[in-house]
């Protein structure tokens, strides 16, 4: 970390400075310049808060030299984590797809998709039961009922389950649920990550709307700080200015993350094209980026379907999907 | 609402599609084009899910006419809504400031610049129990300790208070909190939304960092939706590439807010700017352009302060940004 | 186009407004709801101007159903334009690569670099004789003579040249240059445009930094109303608030434009990552997702290059790029 | 400036880097800490390239510490600047107030527009002849012709005119007009920033759409460092998401470039709101941040301008908000 001080600083008050750093176990290299003297911080200044130095009067402006995430980096933990659920295995190569409706409609609905998925070769069933929705008067899931319906198809199929928690109360509900969604809008709800760090099974950890890639990290961060270190990271589109697509799918989260995390990273092209039509192609692209693994959305009836019915694919589709990312996935860059 | 049809639409899918729209309640009036053929539907479109419609495959495109909010809508509604708490009002050409610490810190802190603030003219005490932190290693709040001394700092100054809440199982420590703050990152948590619905007490809502008006509104029609009437909109800022900023200051999200809601709108300038220097120019023009009050950070050392120290004003500095805005108040426009 | 009148909007300006409309040729159908009067346009709308109609005091709001633009109009064009200069093509099934350092520096750095790119396989050699930089102070190319040297390089390797304009003082200079540039940020340089448009040579337009495809399209219209109908779209990412990237890539433009446009697309991983190491994984994407060509910054020494070394590769990084893309262009989503 | 080496940078390499930068006639200081070594450069590094730093195989990031731009800055120019037309003036503790039609449309419109902003108390006429639009369907100005006009209006009105240039052809049109205006969109058109510092007059310079103040800067110091000190720094609202507004005006750009730089801030409510009924409080709201001046368009019949007229004010609407700035005025921050 670096501090540079005001060119009028008081002596007086840069000596306080530097005994408080030194206090937070911090060495210290002083650099004078003309016009500013520069302070350089070495140690863990991981609970260094940036704020707190930038609201003295003698500092003119702070920079982050190491990363402010320490569980998530990759310089500390060198080799990719795998996530395993059963058979199904997501990072360190293993390449992992979850597929299956965007919400539980019912156990028709829901296990007929989840049978097509199998077959086509997903190995990961996900379904929304609690649904986070704009509008107050938008379907809202079928809540504790949809997490049973999961659990019948995962009974069926034997496919683990992937399904969204949106509130801590309903964490009960969650016991036998094989990885636990965290929507894009709680990404910083950091009361629900606390509690999930308390947690022994993964967690899928969605970006945040317009969040940055460093603060998806201190997110997982925020799990793995708890002690639960089965964290996928899932980019799944950001806000921009562009209204052709839903969200803005942003491909290079793979080879930035990849360098600086261990963690896997799945690609969800549904949410972040809202387009069924643009599904397949980002679906390559991402495999071919090097992703982990893909999050799909798979409808029987999309132009029924309860939600996000126009970014859904039919099961045939997906099964063409699964193809064509199958004869990249050889090829990809990783 | 208008959907516009496919120019190749099948004369069947639109029979069906019209049955469907009339099912709803709705009457349809249809213009026949060269290119395309739209459809108006008119009656209560507030429950009519766009993303289903767009996943028809008969359909190019849906634009709503009219807004999906209700409750808070100035059309349906079109006298200000005033909140009052004991003798502090605001909205209706009540003008009210909220001032205090980011976070609670201690006993004396608190009712110091309780203290400070009340006279120099403040009508709400804010100050932070839950503090979220993008950092799991940062200081997060005294948590039910900060509340309790925020009931004390009330007792003693009278000065009813406002907190931040940030998980539903947190809620049973709020029952005398006078005004519950949802904060910017859970400004869409929307089963923490429903729940507050169901209190009879006033919340302040943040916008969130990338938020729209209308989703801003949206998500105060789920508080409003469960009944609660009572809600206080706050511009806290959005986040931009800007980076001499915390965030931008959206100041025409008051006159935009003002045609489209009857709800009170507050300004905070403290985390919009993120430097004190630049709270005072923007609490004035905020009152100027016709804002309903002010939510303004105060601490006794912002050198020293846990949190947000940087752009905490002195209580002297409070005291003359008070008289600055009492200056401009009689020339504000509303 | 629907034109939504305002509830109270006076029968008189409504048949003023609707003789206006007609005057442009254009049919009108109405509907009335209870709350509001929807007219729809019928006809070609591209010449009307949204914002008078805003103006107007019995208009609530006016959205637009048909595309503003018409020559680069997928709809009325239906097969895909295809770019020849030369043996090179470009879009219709035919994949080029454009490749060359950032900016020319001497004329051994550009020989030398345009025989290893040709030798790879690249099929134009790109080298910035203009260069705009963000500060007065950097290296601002070598002009004029920069524009020679591309020739002397053409005239020994073969390679049709590419090369950005700045103003079109500099046009003369351009009379031997194969396919003009146009830079992100004179995307919405219509002077430049206009008279490009009067051109009988292939332009490369890049997508400004945060410009949606629509504005893209606009601006491509703004050459093709000239007469000149060569135009190559260039997705060299946009600017988003992250960091970690110098831009966001957007690789969904790719499915998105070729929807809406016949025009080839080429993609810029350069530009957009900002990093050599996140060239090559975003080159087999863009390559997989079904992008018509690449544009990708080589240098000889990149840590000595005078512009944008941090995201060039060396020769053999190139070369191994192009085995990497050529073994994904067969599975490519098309 | 900053300089952080890789853990493992080869000494020799590391002599290389210092070799060149000394070659700068730049200062080394160097802190060893245990994960990276920081090179700390003192001097002027304004023409250090960031990017070729980055390039480094040795470097893992770079960080500036001093601003890139030296002519702006405050820093080395601590006095106000001042910029004088005939008896206006703009800065340094005089408010200037730009008004006038979006577009010159014809002699009358312009003259009577002129004569009425001149009785409410604007100090310089606007009007644009040559018109960037989106479509190259709309209408493109009067062009010369339009320029002519307003030499006429100040004739008549002895008002000093601002209008815009789109294109450096056009420069000898430019010969009379007062204060040359560069739209958002050329902001970094860097030949004509060059050509524009070779000039004696006042140049008012709009910040560019996603522009950072800081790239707003540096644009100012193209033209500054050609000579021409006379820049006029005018915001004019910024892309967002938001859609209530047509940009979002940034206030917090007052005194945020107060610090920074010692040229005059103008503010542009018209193009940044986008409605002329959020005109107003805009405008006082500038003021009252400490602005500069304003810019306002006005129009004798919005319902019927041929560009922009959903955010003109008609002459008495502007009256109106000068009265309500001239209140507010004496109250302002500065």
């Amino acid at each position: 970390m670096i501090v540079v001080l005001k060119q009028n600083a008081s002596e007086l008050k840069v000596e306080e400075l530097m005994k408080r750093l030194r206090g937070m176990g911090l060495d210290i290299h002083q650099s004078r310049g003309t016009h500013s003297t520069i302070l350089g911080l070495v140690g863990d200044t991981s609970a260094v808060d940036i704020d707190a130095l930038h609201a003295l009067e003698v500092v003119e402006t702070v920079k982050r030299i190491q990363e402010p995430y320490k569980n998530a980096n990759r310089k500390f933990h060198p080799d990719d984590t795998v996530i395993s659920v059963g058979d199904a295995k997501i990072g360190g190569g293993h390449f992992g797809v979850i597929a299956g409706p965007c919400s539980v409609e019912s156990r028709e609905q829901l296990c007929s998709v989840a049978a097509d998925v199998k077959k086509a070769g997903a190995s990961f069933l996900r379904g929304g039961a609690f649904k986070p929705r704009t509008s107050p008067y938008a379907f809202q899931g079928l809540r504790g009922e949809g997490i049973k319906l999961l659990l019948e198809a995962k009974k069926e199929t034997g496919l683990p389950i992937v399904t969204e928690i949106m509130d801590l109360s309903q964490l009960f509900l969650f016991e036998d649920v094989d990885v636990i969604q965290v929507g894009a809008r709680n990404m910083q709800n950091f009361e629900m990550l606390k509690e999930l760090g308390r947690l022994h099974k993964p967690i899928l950890l969605k970006r945040g709307l317009s969040s940055t890639l460093q603060e998806l990290l201190m997110s997982a961060e925020y799990i793995m700080a708890g002690g639960n270190q089965q964290v996928i990271l899932c980019e799944r589109g950001i806000r921009t200015f562009e209204t052709a697509t839903r969200n803005t799918l942003d491909l290079s989260a793979i080879p930035a993350l990849r360098q600086m995390t261990h963690l896997p990273i799945v690609v969800d092209p549904s949410h972040a094209t809202g387009h069924a039509s643009m599904v397949k192609p980002m679906a390559i692209a991402a495999a071919a980026a090097g992703a982990d693994g893909l999050m799909i959305e798979v409808h029987n009836d999309p132009a029924h379907a309860l939600c996000d019915g126009q970014q859904s694919l039919t099961p045939e589709q997906f099964a063409e999907t699964m193809q064509a990312v199958n004869a990249v996935l050889p090829f990809a860059c990783r």
